[in-house]
């Protein structure tokens, strides 16, 4: 009998995840995440202060920013930053993560401060934007207690409303499977991403037909995959934090 | 009784529609769509041959570029040429615009030509990349009618699968709602775009929490909204190409 | 006998010139102006107070921006955005329509206010600079209005100081012809563009040998056309605001 | 009495003009041209062969490039390239130049050859522009003998088909006059550039009203001032060209 | 008695090295190089072929670009992309890293190949760029055995000529030292950095006075400092190489 | 016996070397300056005030930017400004000159005033980056003069701390040779520049192999070799600040 998943995983297992907290010396929190061979380097850096614009209002502000190191992938990128602009794949996973980052962040409990995560995948192997959500929750966590002790967050004040996690999931013919490889993707008819909370509801849902169009019993399929992985995930993530 | 929405709309009810196909004379294929204030151009430019790295395999290309003029919205937004950068946003759209428009298009059947539709929001009162996809089939089916004509398509090969449009719904004050207006846009806690073909299957979905995130009863209820939606905007298609 | 123009105009005939005036529901000014099939949609942005360089003096601001869709013409032109920078054609273009406004409008009595005119072509057919000033008369004219009625602008000041008006005339196989089309613009030996004032006089003369320099009795056959051709658009202008 | 002008000239004399012909031991031709204290290095940089989408139709291409030094002006402005874009004002600048330039060149007798002639201003005091049409006539002069000394240029072929020059003309307090300085040039109401062949005929005409528009008769003075004035260059330009 | 250095070290002691060979899956060749807590991915991308421009001279090219992710230092930088240019420390970093690289390649050798070295410091605490091309040269060996084996490289070519080390130096308090930690380096009045082969010449030499201009004997203790320094590197990249 | 320079020179003279101190009209400091065919126009530029970033420290700031004309090389280079971004060798030699000036200057003693040096290749023939050096100290030494006349630095104070000088030294058929032209440069096989003080210390000392690696002794005979020429340099200078 061939297996159905080159490494040998049943379609609703998760690739191996790890969290490596504390990875930087520099951030106020970090997390170096892999889900299998996908590696992405996350640092939080926590500011006491907004933007001018948004000053006065007693709010805060989270904010993130995705990129790849040029030889991540297979064949080597050119760096955007040579080519002198980001692009459009690149600012939608960026605006993506801080989205739903800001989605289980109370911002008048985080006060006026402000915090970004960078998410640097250094070895992508498909998945890495669930990775990078996935990790970011655990940098946006330590920051925020980072910012507690110093003062800069009020002792009351909780402003991590739950956690966050995310996966994608995809038809691969016929059968819906659980946090996609790289080989998998590509081989994908319908690819989805969905970034959801600790309690199991949505933050994000984005499901593309990259071949045929999909109906709605396989949305629901995909669904069901999907928030299978992200409560896994969420239990992952509450061990690393316990740590 | 007061009225659920400002122009009296129930909430299952799109926004008066039309399409104003032909509208350029320079295009191989256009239409001004409008869902009530929101106007889009769309033109379809048709060009015989393919970019070098995909010639010789017989395959054609579809691609799309959505902007707003600066004035298009309530206050004035500097343009993106002068700021020297496409932003994310628009960068977002143009992708999903151009990956919707594919998922319905047989690229052998296309043959070795090239489609750019391009999407310029001259007016914008939500909904705008809604509009535009459902405005771009029309100004790409009429470019492929125009290829036929001048044998750059085979006359036996039927490019378009089906028919596309998309909607927009959303969760305002807890009630699901169709094809909001930019100020019911505003006031959504989940806003979800459906693009989706004429038999009624989904091509892309994308739900945001933007308030609190939401549940599975409340994901199920507005896809059914939208696909109702979708379904309307489908038989309007129909009857514009009638014409 | 043949034609001598293509729409069988006589030499000295403007295209058929029309004005929609209030094309916009977002901005506080604006007209789709149409010379024959070249249509610009100029839209006025009016903001109470000025840069801060400016403040404090008691003067107002008048600036513009013009661009072109990018299938406004007969190919497809790649999106100034998209390469990153705007080209020299549309950079003079912007100055030269921001530049003949300002002639007409009393900064003082302005007062500190700015307004900013989008002239956008959607469709290209010759005289896109000459219709873009013509239509951003009018959306000034407008803006101004509202400005008063909302008391940014003293009752009693005057800030216009005369109407404005453009077109472009040209010297084909010998002949002088007011206002052309795009073909002819082509075929034109001199090429030349005169924007003046409802009174007649000079905001700007612009003339270029494309072919043989001209010499002065030329250039006189041509100042005339075009002082003829002002005024008839001074007239359509005259009439639209009365409407 | 007081003078008229802050140097005594009379309103038709030129500034000192001056033509350094070779200045540059790199370019196959150049000239480093003075209008008083205006002074711009002209460089014509002579290539066998054209663009790809030009070759095989045995016609050449001659363009231009305008440029100041950061410090040729009385404050220092930021380098264009550091900004990361040309600016309008350059864009226009560079786009006269070439035009005019094009104007005495027969392309066919060029033969498939490229010139690029760079003017940059080292010091700044008012009429750069003609000044670096003026000098840019020199160089490139010397390219073309250069380019037929080598035989990239047919014996018989004469590709100058006239001389040219050109100069500023304004109205300063009711009084036209001639080639102005930058202390001038501030206080002209009325600005007109004019560029013209050795035998007295336009290849520009751009007068702007910079304070009050202007009418017929200023506009006539002007011309008249103008003509007299590249009449005088032309004589000069002779004269260095027979050294 | 007070220790001379934060981390206990001798004037001419370097910091802990490591280095983590093939740390890449994707990469042809790899290594994590730290010098204490400064750590720098190295990937190289081996491509049979080369540029078009050196096509056909049997020769090869090595080329290198350096980047510093956002929050390897202490207080966060913005991205070089979303800035839209590389900075001039980047700049010149990348081409010094590119140039010492090819003094130790003979590129007729390597053939008709192109190898591109990325060094992307994840963490930041002085010696970055020093780090970088130590751990450079061992993902070039890398990168060369591999291309040997798939025979892109001819079985009796060596196109390494040398190892390559690379460590800083600098003045401190009057007193010269070896491999600067970040803390060091802000104090030091003399900073200089010494590329060397592993039979002990330069490749490169850059001393720079940051407070007070040194004199030749300053130069020369600084010299046998980085030569005793790199000799180190060169025997620890030695033992690396035999793993 | 065959000449070893092409201009006949011993290894170890100067080229020609002259200074025309006062070039520009608009600068408050400049200077042309000539080593053989290599001409750099310097000009300062001096501001009262520091940007707002180093306002309130009592301190000034010196800066330097340099750049080459398009055609001041042997062939014709794309300007930055039209490419839209700086080049790394030109990014990596302003940071120099500004470095190196900024080692002769007490901030403390100029006071919160700012100078920026353009440094702008009008020609070139190897030695660009050292005869900028050289006449740029000449350029600030004017400005810092035209300071203290209006006051704007302290009577009493003594900005400048030492006189700076710059040349390249290289190894060529095994002869260090002094001031290398373009074609000598080109042969070198050890390149280097040295930046010196009027007293013969070091500022900055830039080796780089460009073929084989050089040893200590190597090193040793550039070194005396360029002190030697920067000690005639100083002594230029110093005639030229005394006329």
């Amino acid at each position: 009998m061939t297996e159905l998943r080159i490494d040998g995983r049943t379609p609703d297992k998760l690739r191996p995840v790890t969290f490596e907290r504390g990875w930087s010396k520099q951030a106020e929190g970090s997390c170096l995440v892999s889900f299998g061979d996908t590696k992405v380097l996350c640092t939080a850096s926590f500011t006491n202060g907004v933007p001018r614009w948004m000053a006065g209002k007693g709010k805060g502000w989270v904010t993130a920013e995705y990129s790849m190191l040029p030889r991540a992938t297979n064949s080597r990128t050119d760096r955007e930053s040579v080519k002198g602009k980001v692009g459009g794949r690149t600012h939608e996973i960026s605006r993506l993560i801080g989205r739903s980052l800001r989605a289980v962040v109370d911002m008048k409990a985080l006060g006026e401060n402000t915090i970004v995560i960078d998410c640097d995948v250094l070895q992508a192997d498909g998945g890495t934007r669930t990775a990078a959500i996935t990790g970011a929750y655990l940098a946006l966590a330590e920051a925020l207690e980072w910012g507690r002790e110093r003062k800069f967050i009020a002792q009351k004040a909780t402003p991590l409303l739950d956690s966050l996690a995310a996966v994608s999931v995809g038809i691969i013919d016929g059968v819906p499977m659980l946090d996609l490889a790289y080989t998998e993707d590509v081989r994908a008819g319908t690819d989805m991403n969905v970034v959801a909370t600790g309690s199991g509801t949505f933050v994000e849902v984005q499901g593309t037909a990259e071949g045929a169009p999909f109906d709605r019993a396989e949305l629901d399929g995909l669904l069901d995959l999907a928030i299978a992985g992200t409560n896994s995930l969420t239990e992952l993530q509450r061990q690393a934090l316990a740590r």
